[in-house]
Parts: C-alpha cells; structure tokens; sequence
C-alpha cells in the first residue's frame, strides 16, 4: 500500500479500476494504519459520491441472483451506466471465498469494461462486512459507475444490512409450488421497492403468474414504506431475458418518483445517520468484549441471564461499573 | 420507599396487589438508591417468575384494544386465570398519563381481584419504558399473575420492543374498506402469532371475512416464525363478546405447542440475553451521549455525516476516541 491517499484518490476519481481494486482491499484491512489511509482516501473522495443509484439485490437460494445480475447489468449497460457490483455475505472467511460476485456465475458481465465485480469482503461479523461494503460502494461512485448492485443471500439479518445502504430494494422469488415451506423469510417482503417473479417462463409460467398475484395481494394489505412509491411485482426469465426490460423501466421510474419528492436524499441522510450510531454501538460493545476483565464476567453473566438466574438490567449495570470503571 | 426489599419480596409473593403496586412505582425510579433497591427485590424475586403466559397485544388506534383486552380478560379470568395489563407507551410523559391501561376504559376488568392493570411507565425513551415493563412482568409472575398482557400502540418500534418480551404477539385488525390506507404497519405482520380482525359483526361482517382471507393469504406466503405454530387469523366482535372463546382456545393451543416442543424456553432465554446486549448498548450510548465534551463533538460530527461532508465510520472513529480516551 505504498501510493500516498492523495494519488490513489487521484486515481479513482479518474476511474482507474486499478486502483479502485486495491481502495477497496485497503478498505478490507483490519490494521491501524491501514485504516487510518483509507479513512483519509474515504474524506478525499467523499465530495465525489451520492451520484448513483443503489439497489440491493436478495432472495432464496437458487432464484437465480447470478443469471439476473448479468442480464439486469447487461441491460443497464445498454442503457448507458456504468455499473459496480458488490456483496454482502457474512458468511464469507476468506476475501473472494464466498459464492457471492462470483465472476464465473457472471461471466459476460465480468468481461464488460463498463462493469466492475466484487466478492463480499470477509469479516467476522455482519457489521464489519456491513461497513466495508458501504465504504467500498462510495469509492464505486467516486470511480464513476453510476449505478450500485448490492448482493446478499439470506442469513441472519443480512437483508436488513444492505437494504440500509441502498435506495432501492429489489427481491427475487421462485414460482411457488403451493409448497409454504418455500416462504418469503420474515421481514423480507415489507423491505421491497419491487419484486420479482424468476424463471417466469415455460412451465412455470402459470405458477409464476399465481405467485405475482399472491405477491400483489398481499402488498396491497400494507402500509408502502415510500409516498411516492407504491412496491410492484414482476415477472421475468433472467435466463432468456424476458422481462428484463421493463424491470429495469420500474427501476428508473422509482429513481424519478423518490428523487422528485424529495424521499431520496432524506433516506440516504437517515441511513448515513444511522450508519454513524450502528458505527458506535458496534465499536463500544466489541471494546467491552475484549476487554480482558470486562469479557469474562459476561460471558459469566450472560450465562446467568440465560438461566433466568440473573436479571438483565443487574448484569448490564455490573457489566458496565467494571468497564465504565464505576 | 421505607420497605426493606426482603419484606417488600415477602409482600410481592404472598400476592400483595399493593406491594405490587409499589414496587412497579419503585422500578419506575430513576433515583440510584431506588434503582439498587429495585434491583435487590429482583434477585430476591426471580426465582419465582417465568411461570405466566406473555401477551403481546397490538393494533391501529380504534381497533378496540381496550374492549378487546376486557372481554379477553374477562374470559381467562373465568377459565382460572390471574390476569396482570401492563402497556408500552413511549408517548406517556407523566406516570399515568397514557391513554393505554387506562382503567376507565377496562372498567369491569379492573374491579375484578383476579385482574391486574397498570398504565405505561413514563420515560425518555422506548428502551427506558420497554425496561421498565420487562421488570414489571417479573414483579407480575412473582405476585402470582400467570396471564401477563402487554398492551401497545403503533408507535416507532413499540410492537417490536413488546414483541421481545411476550410469548405470543396478538395484532388487532379492522375490517378493511379496501383502502390501503389503513395498510397493516410495515414489519408488524411478520410478528404476529394470532392475527383476530375485530368488529366482525352487523354490516362490517362480510369485510371482515374478506380481511381475514385476504390476511391469512398473505401469511400463507410467509415462513412460520416458530417449528411448532403457523400463525392464525380469527374473527370477533369484541363489544358484543362473539368469538373470544375460540381466541383464548387459540392461545392455550399455543402454549401448548410451543412449551411441548420447547420453543418457549428457547425463545425465553434468546429475549434474556438479548435484553442485555439492548441494555448494554442503551447505557453505552447514554453514557457516550451525556459526555460533556463528547456530546458536543457529537451533533457536530452527526450533523456533517447526515449532510455527506463526512464519511460515518470517520466520526464514528473520532468520537469513540475522544470518549475512551484515546
């Protein structure tokens, strides 16, 4: 990491997706004074951002994320953005270990130069990887894509994450069976600006219409979470690219419905806000737990707590009288 | 406050409504001695909690909470049951002040000896109000109350403060006149345990029965929270007291299930450990946000982050650094 923050910014802001590359895995280092480059690069760059649209991508394993991604980024392509893809995986160990921003499972769009992929940063917890990609998307916007793919699967609470990072929030769902054990996770559906039906075609087609319609439906019984936008369900075959079209219309429309009333820049000032305390709350639990006292009476009182042998508010105040010094 | 906490515990297990009484007001204190005081009566108490049924009970304003409360109440109480209503109320500035828990509105309950009913705690924040009424369902359990209702409002994240501490969550619903208007709060469905559309009689009968379908469809499309219950949908009238049996049935049958499959336990332990890790993080952030030169820096820092001139992990950096010393 031996180019100064000032020529590395330079850089970005001229687009060199080299040096976008290496930002993004000075982003990823845990060392002090790593952080203290990227902090730096991040305040150079900063001016810079803000100027694309944001969409997070989800759904169950096997929907078909991959195929959609290329044929949507193609298609935006086309349309004339220049489009960053990134993931938010928890579950990945290793940088570039996770199945997510695979470039082979997108293999046109990973040989576009008008795309630039990128597998989930590692991290141990939700938060950390939650952070990393947040910064490494406003380093894309700083580089000039103008258009931001957010990829997560399932886990725990990973959807909440991206959906707090992006504008737009965009679910993918198989044709249902009629089989409920391929629900909608909890929580998942009130997060979506727009669905979308996959594999829309063939003989799916009839089970795939059947789903929009309950999709629909069951939106229609919901408060929207926007003024100026009301969530949609589509269908599509990523696969044979029909549909791919009009999703990409809606997407636009949502862009120009939010931005106009305002709504847009208010989300992304709540969520940069929100950032902030998620930031704090985060760093101040991690200095308690390894704090070497501190930490082994909670994994005791913890336990306590479990057991119903302890109130929760006793334990947290002792907890805190320790660390706090008290 | 003179009682010693042993004799006040004695008081509060030998099933003293007003030892009761006064121990919630003393839990209620945010004086230091009266919170060690609080906390001694815990510890001496919580052995004998956790032996009630925990209800969640929310719904739009003029959904009839109040009647329904009453009518359920009514009905458990004939089935055996003492009955305790407590409420979050994070709009309740004055003890006593919130409309939730208002006796007048519950009058038959309340002069009943087998019912329990106490207005929302005051306090400053959604956490300090969910703290409080945690506590006071310990005291409730302690006191020989085995139904513990806990009433809500849609206020900010009040249903999910309640549903981290109850078994079950009920949601109330109107029969809808097809405007989308009176949508069901975003995040709130997914919550839900029994679903009940209230007021399903005389000519908002046949709606009724329309939103019921059109609810239980929607949660057809969702995973089920726990292994051993699908969430419900019923209707009642709870003025002309039509259909509460059957809910009270409902909610025996989910007890039943969840204790036999051991999910009760499980998801008891989860929301004690979690009230930690909440309490934790609160008391941090309060500490953080109380620091005289820290809570400056603060508003400062938030103010520039919300206005995209700094990147959030930055001041998040800055600010932990002037509180920790760093």
């Amino acid at each position: 990491m031996s180019s100064a923050p000032d020529g590395m910014a330079a850089q970005i802001l001229a687009g060199d997706r080299r040096a976008l590359a290496r930002a993004i895995t000075l982003i990823e280092s845990t060392r002090a004074d790593h952080r203290r480059e990227a902090e730096a690069l991040l305040e150079a760059v900063l001016p810079r951002t803000g100027r694309s649209l944001r969409i997070g991508i989800s759904g169950p394993p096997g929907v078909g994320k991959s195929t959609f991604i290329e044929a949507f980024g193609r298609h935006a392509i086309s349309a004339g953005k220049r489009l960053a893809v990134l993931a938010v995986d928890p579950t990945s160990r290793l940088s570039g270990g996770s199945i997510l921003g695979d470039k082979t499972r997108m293999e046109e769009l990973s040989r576009m130069e008008e795309a630039f992929i990128r597998p989930s940063p590692a991290g141990l917890t939700l938060g950390g990887v939650a952070r990393r990609t947040r910064e490494a998307l406003l380093l894309c916007e700083a580089a000039g894509f103008d258009l931001i793919l957010v990829e997560t699967v399932g886990v725990g609470q990973s959807e909440t994450a991206v959906a707090e990072m992006v504008d737009l929030f965009l679910l993918l769902l198989l044709p249902g069976g009629g089989d409920d054990l391929q629900g909608i996770k909890r929580g998942i559906m009130e997060l979506a600006d727009i669905i979308v039906v996959n594999k829309a075609d063939g003989d799916l087609a009839p089970a795939a219409e059947r789903s929009a319609a309950d999709v629909a439906n069951a939106l229609r019984l919901m408060q929207p979470l926007h003024k100026a936008w009301r969530p949609e369900v589509l269908r599509c075959s990523a696969l044979k690219n029909i549909g791919i079209e009009a999703i990409w219309e809606r997407t636009e429309a949502f862009a120009a419905a939010l931005g106009g009333s305002g709504e847009l820049p208010a989300r992304r000032r709540i969520q940069a806000k929100s950032w902030l305390w998620h930031e704090l709350s985060d760093n101040l639990l991690e200095t308690l737990k390894s704090h070497p006292i501190v930490a082994e009476r909670l994994i005791d009182l913890e336990a306590k707590v479990a057991a119903g042998k302890m109130a929760p508010a006793t334990a947290a105040r002792q907890v805190l009288a320790a660390f706090l010094g008290g």
